[in-house]
């Protein structure tokens, strides 16, 4: 099958280079806005040739959007605008607000919502790789509203991925995305604003950064381009987390303004509850 | 050298470990609390025989207490009524309380004040490893209290177990400890607590959480014992940081609840900052 990948940042390359490897795709054209990412990516062979939105559409049977969500948004109904008989997919981590863009498209039987749980803090064609997906979830929205054929295909994508299909409408998904995972990056993003703005002495955070900080505060890493519509698009349910956040933190903060060991015990116990859940 | 050990968990058992290992220590006796710790590390090969305090003090010539830091307020005054030429070491992570507690005691220049800064979110003999201090930094404070031998002798130790030594003083020390590590801990805490309180089903999570989510609350495993004196012994300041994180937090709800897209934008690219001391 050939497969186009608009994006070929480190999700749509880590995709092109497995889907190759394993012989889904026979052969892989590539699309980025960006001249030196869309270069790299054929420089590397994660691509094998570069096309126009159109030509990829024109040549391709899977089309895969791989791009930031607000962008998402303005370029998955210009594709579907385009396409025949293909099959469409995105990977963008909040399925609402273009589920609700595309529900009345006359080609949404073409179109496969899914968010593949995987990841790191780098980005670019350079931080693609192999096995970045294997053994993690793909969490596939609206299923009911896609094609048989086009479920079929894209789960088959996702079954040479080594990715574990789940699942879930598209506002059910953007709750639950922002109970575990946008929360646990704007964590980040604050710790990390917190220590610049205390310890202004760089030499001391080297020397006092255990391996526990550099953990938590990995994600800080992660680019503004990607989180910035992340966070916007899915504003409500944020910020009703952030709320439950910040009232846990003023619990510990009052606990341990008033020397309460007994509450400070307690809140840690129970946090401690996340073991059980956890790899 | 013949050394004495008082707590054989992580921190303790690993020292042990490295220490015999790399010939600094001919032998080790080691004392814990808990009977159960005491006998597996024997059981482990950690310890080369166990004794009591007052066996320890008699018997070697370094003694390293490696416990938390209210049972270290309590057992160092006494293991220091008891010491004649021998040196002592802590491995507390907040030292303020426990330099008033000792300042004036006759056997001050016996005992050097450490923290090594390592350590991983397991406890108990069972997680005692070699090569955990490899590279990181040991925090050396008030050494002017300290005699030159002792001093030598701990960083001798110290040498030993491959860290490099940083000087401060104990009330700096602590400032800076909670503005970098201490912050981390009840953020993950409280990532935990958010986490298990909005989402009751532990499917989810499970299927939710990519490698971000895990690295973040990694530290959430970590233990109430440990935690709740360093929290309590260092409220001021650990009441400060989180004054700026709970900020941090706010401007971020802010931001998202009036879809301010630039402010978030800014936040994010500010945060990233936090990359060039990053290893």
């Amino acid at each position: 099958m050939k497969v186009g990948i608009i994006g070929m940042g480190l999700i749509g390359g880590s995709m092109a280079i497995d889907l190759k490897k394993r012989n889904f795709a026979t052969q892989i054209v590539g699309y980025d806005n960006s001249e030196l990412h869309a270069k790299t990516a054929l420089n590397l062979g994660i691509a094998d040739e570069l096309g126009s939105l159109e030509d990829i559409v024109d040549s391709t049977d899977l089309i895969i959007l791989a791009i930031p969500a607000d962008a998402t948004l303005a370029v998955l109904p210009k594709v579907m605008d385009l396409i025949d008989n293909q099959i469409v997919t995105d990977v963008c981590s909040i399925k609402g607000n273009l589920a609700e863009q595309v529900k009345y498209h006359q080609k949404r039987a073409n179109y496969v919502a899914a968010h593949p749980m995987a990841g790191t803090e780098h980005t670019g064609p350079w931080a693609a790789r192999s096995d970045l997906f294997d053994g993690k979830a793909v969490i596939l929205c609206d299923a009911e509203n896609s094609s048989e054929d086009a479920l079929h295909t894209v789960r088959t994508m996702y079954d040479h991925l080594h990715m574990r299909p789940v699942y879930m409408n598209s506002f059910n998904h953007d709750a639950h995305a922002a109970y575990i995972s946008h929360i646990s990056h704007i964590s980040s993003f604050a710790l990390a604003l917190t220590v610049l703005d205390k310890e202004r002495n760089e030499k001391n955070i080297f020397d006092l950064a255990s391996g526990g900080f550099d953990s938590t505060v990995r994600l800080a890493k992660s680019s503004a381009d990607m989180w910035t519509p992340i966070f916007a698009q899915n504003a409500d349910n944020v910020v009703t987390v952030l709320d439950t956040y910040i009232d846990k933190l003023q619990q510990f903060r009052k606990a341990i303004e008033k020397n309460d060991k007994s509450t400070i015990s307690h809140l840690i116990t129970e946090s401690n509850k996340i073991k059980k859940v956890l790899s």
